[in-house]
């Protein structure tokens, strides 16, 4: 029996080599070896999502069947459409998604996971948001700046949505099963509802002249400021910094409110805790990516969840290889057992 | 840095005094200090939800209105009532039941989890289970034969469900969406999907002069035994004991097949492996006491559902009072990063 560790931090849960998130190092790792900064400029989405479900980028045909396969699979099966229609219109899009994913996986039997089911379900989280809320082909730049945004969210180690995923796995449940777990995990504000979080702030404060009274304000009222600090990087989150230099075209004023946003909020929170790395976080600067593609903040978490979707699955998968159930112990900290007595009117 | 241990084994995930698996003595306690074998035979299921959830049991003007709350709180949603139709008629019930509570606890906004939404959604996943299914006021025995079922299984400790729940909650998202990623993990088969297994295994054998020669078989080619043995307990899990006395009176015939597979899958599982603990676990005799009930074996996990939903949400709630997000480490096993270029053709 170790010594209770809240929130698990340093556990080692799972072997893995999808991705590593070298904390100490700013370093982020995807499957095969491959550094973030040499991936993301040279590959798109389904590339990516390739490389993690099978340990190698594709070929130019790999790459033409993948796409053949997910524009297949992008249907919603008819009972879907209809759940989906059967919510009410103003309902959280998280909650519409994790409903619709949990009809869209629905079946008659249990399946084993395999990848042409993970091919589905990410192909299904739509990839062509951009087309349906323009309802025209959408500008270049933009559909650059989500893909890369897709392509640095893919996956990153064992963050509590994809840990989600594969607890849920390790019972031995479907692939639909563990990807409803982990949207339900990210959607939280500590988690995946953190770009939105962050966003909020931006416009909050409004505009670069606010910006040190908001944040000296916030700070006075021991309020977080969302898109700083993470649990594993000691140092600039190497996904952030990407982001922030894509930020400089996407939009360069919600850039220049952010840049300033920055210097204040990180200086602030050094003077507070100089032992703390609260260096900026990813959803900082995704919030500002995104608001440049075009994308609105309601719909950030469930972008979110269209990137993620490649990681948990390729998590998943890899977990089949040596599936043992996730059952950790606790510690009672309750009275002392067999010592109350019932009452006596319940005997 | 911990070292890997596969599923967590022993691994302190979290201090609680909503229940205590004291497996080396073969005790399961709840919330308050009870053993279970002292609370079981005094209190409903509504009692033994009311005391996970507020840590008392409730005198009798408490589990009055506990009583009318639920019966309240019964009626699903017009929006949950359309999503159920829309899916196709022979759906997985388990894959119904994610689609339905997800649909049930959609949302315009995020809410933090309270006892109120506990009790809602304890209710929604029908208690009345027996009068769907019969059409009729069902005998009085299968009421209390049902009811003693869901006092067993309402709770024990951190299993893989409640788990899910708890690393859910630590993100900060809603309580519906903690008790989707429970039944997604409850849905596998080595977790709320063995009592299933275990009576599909008894309906295989068929009568008790086939034990022998059906176990021999299957322990041959390597098959394991649903319904026997346990990450936890080193001795006879208490609610199996309780289970398989209740099981002589509430489904005779099954019990002496039961019984007999008992004694001869023992004593294989003994031969082949003398050091381990291969004790009778809560499964194995829960699918004898479900079908003496009435219950269809294919609806058994989704009465499981309807048991623990009162130990997922009494776990989230007590997280709450110390929200911190779980996101364990991982091991890196992939080649060197940094190492392999990426391929020319993508530069």
């Amino acid at each position: 029996m170790t010594e209770y560790s809240p929130g698990l931090e340093g556990v080692v849960a799972a072997q893995t080599a999808i991705s590593e998130v070298d904390g100490a190092n700013g370093r982020l790792i995807y499957r095969g070896g491959y550094l973030i900064e040499d991936l993301a400029p040279a590959v798109s989405f389904e590339e990516t999502a390739y490389l993690l479900w099978n340990g190698e980028l594709p070929n130019k045909s790999q790459l033409d069947a993948l796409r053949q396969e997910m524009a297949a699979a992008r249907k919603l099966k008819d009972s879907t459409r209809s759940v989906i229609t059967s919510l009410e219109y103003d309902t959280d899009p998280m909650d519409v998604l994790r409903t619709a994913v949990s009809a869209q996986g629905a079946a008659k039997a249990l399946q084993k996971p395999t990848v042409v089911e993970a091919i589905s379900l990410t192909a299904v989280v739509p990839t062509n948001l951009l087309w349906m809320m323009d309802g025209q082909e959408p500008a270049r730049e933009r559909v650059h700046w989500l893909d890369q945004y897709l392509v640095l969210l893919a996956d990153h180690g064992l963050n509590a949505s994809t840990f989600t995923a594969r607890v849920v796995a390790s019972t031995g449940s479907d692939l639909a099963s563990c990807v409803v777990g982990a949207i339900a995990a990210l959607k939280g504000p500590a988690h995946g509802g953190a770009t939105y979080a962050a966003r909020t702030m931006l416009d909050s404060i409004g505009s670069v002249e606010n910006v040190d009274k908001w944040l000296a304000d916030a700070h006075a009222k021991h309020a977080r400021f969302p898109g700083f600090g993470h649990r594993v990087y000691r140092t600039y989150d190497p996904r952030a910094k990407i982001l922030r230099e894509m930020a400089e075209t996407a939009d360069p004023r919600l850039h220049q409110l952010a840049a300033h946003t920055e210097e204040v909020a990180l200086k602030i929170l050094h003077d507070a805790h100089p032992e703390r790395p609260n260096a900026t976080n990813v959803d900082f600067w995704a919030s500002v990516v995104l608001t440049g593609a075009g994308i609105p903040k309601e719909l950030f978490t469930c972008v979110f969840a269209m990137a993620r979707i490649a990681g948990w699955t390729a998590h998943v998968l890899e977990s089949l290889a040596d599936l043992r159930i996730i059952r950790p112990a606790s510690q009672w900290v309750g009275p002392e057992p067999g010592k109350k007595p019932i009452p006596v009117e319940k005997r």
